[in-house]
């Protein structure tokens, strides 16, 4: 898998017994994102599927709102790769080979460089301050594709069926124990892409790239399934792409909960078995 | 538990079923962390231990190395609180209610103040690029108190019992099936301090914070057991605070691993049962 896993001595030990054995584990490793040739942010990231973390990123932070405010996205050290189409020619081996851990990014012409501010972590671009604002108010950003008005509808025996098709799905995390994933699927549980890394937030963002490259921002129409949590973080990330569903295998935090709610998103969580709670439009939902 | 939770209406699904009922979440808010006035970071974290976080968090960044280099941390539109004294002495109750969401901390004279570069997110102070270097130099922090020379041991039937104490004092977990944990023991299993946050990184600052107000910095002797996974990030804040054991219920990545051992750090994880893998210095558990 390239530079997805990686292999390391372990010594297993059971109360009374030990023993020396190779281990493989999930890799991680930091990459810079530049915008227009200025650092932006630093990720420490699975490598795999770089340029749609990268893509997805901008979008989920709105300094793009769609596949044409970019021009080029290229590694540091290496030759200008226009995307999608030439990194779709170059094998998976070769991409896993390449040791840069910097990706530049050019906007396209009136595309504004982001105002990078230190203190935001990107959760906000507003020059406020969390001091004496409503909590929500102070780290959301403005979606243009908010799904409040999407008419899209799921049901709970399709929601049901999505943590296994995760699971079935998520090939590194089988290998290392060590991965959240992030799946997208159509209303109808049809797979549409899956995505792995060892920061949620990332396997979010390379679903949502993945998306972007292949022109379906706004994601009307479909279920983004995370592992994990339902943090803010990801809730922002789903209401920037427009999906009009998130579910999660566990559970939601009070502020990704009031996000969805103003946002118009359903909030599925706890989604295990053929039990899920539904915390935000349920009437989206179908039993 | 104050703000640390809050009740939220779900539609509980099973198919063929739905009812509505209230929902108990662990709240997530942002804190903005200011050192000498200036913005340094946003963490999305739960309220509560807000000064051990922000104290956790300047050192195991490096900006601060003991409690003497903090002069006073004290709320945004709040009155002057020494740091850790006057915390104590109000109750818990009426720190619930504050609503204020940023913290200023001041240095005390001759500490630099750091240097914000948005590009680093704190994981290096260095103006070097990450293009170019090896990942692990190019992220790391240099500790004072790195824990290679530390001679503690700590048997694997005391690692073992670990995790179930953590379950126990995790209140809110409980509840909410939404938070991470941290807790420090000492190698003779004695549990020391127990923090829980949406974070995971916040739980370790939480204890490490702890750890500084009362004087126990670098932690020798210890065991700092974290719920989840063992990532870079986390077993960089151990290694800063001089923890010589650091053990996780999951899997830790490569980058943990490789820190670990340029660090002299143990590293344990999938520490389940009487089962656990020692990754790193395992001369450090005794079996």
């Amino acid at each position: 898998m390239g530079r997805v896993t990686a292999r390391r001595r372990v010594h297993h030990v059971t109360t009374g017994d030990a023993v020396a054995r190779p281990d493989t584990l999930v890799v991680e490793e930091p990459l810079e994102i530049r915008v227009n040739g200025a650092p932006i942010t630093v990720t420490m990231r699975t490598p795999g599927s770089d340029v749609e973390l990268a893509q997805g990123f901008l979008l989920t932070e709105g300094i793009i709102s769609s596949r044409e405010d970019i021009v080029s996205v290229r590694y540091c050290r290496g030759a200008p790769v226009p995307v999608p189409e030439s990194l779709r020619s170059s094998p998976p081996e070769e991409q896993a080979a390449n040791t840069y851990n910097v990706l530049d990014v050019t906007l396209a012409h009136g595309v504004p460089t982001p105002d990078v501010d230190p203190t935001r972590n990107f959760y906000t671009t507003s020059s406020c301050g969390v001091c004496g604002k409503a909590s929500l108010d102070a780290v959301r950003l403005i979606s243009k594709h908010a799904p409040g008005d999407d008419p899209a509808t799921v049901t709970a025996e399709t929601l049901s069926a999505l943590p296994d098709k995760l699971r079935d799905a998520q090939k590194v995390f089988a290998a290392t124990g060590g991965l959240h994933g992030a799946a997208l699927f159509g209303t109808d549980g049809t797979e549409l892409v899956v995505r792995e890394d060892i920061g949620r937030h990332n396997a979010v963002d390379k679903v949502v790239g993945w998306a972007l490259e292949n022109r379906r921002i706004p994601l009307g129409d479909t279920v983004l399934l995370v592992s994990g949590r339902a943090s803010f973080e990801l809730t922002q990330k789903a209401v920037m792409a427009g999906i009009p569903v998130l579910a999660a295998v566990s559970a939601p935090s009070s502020l990704a909960v009031d996000l969805a709610s103003q946002s118009g998103l359903t909030l599925v969580a706890f989604l295990r078995g053929d039990s899920m709670n539904v915390y935000t439009r349920p009437d989206r939902v179908k039993n």
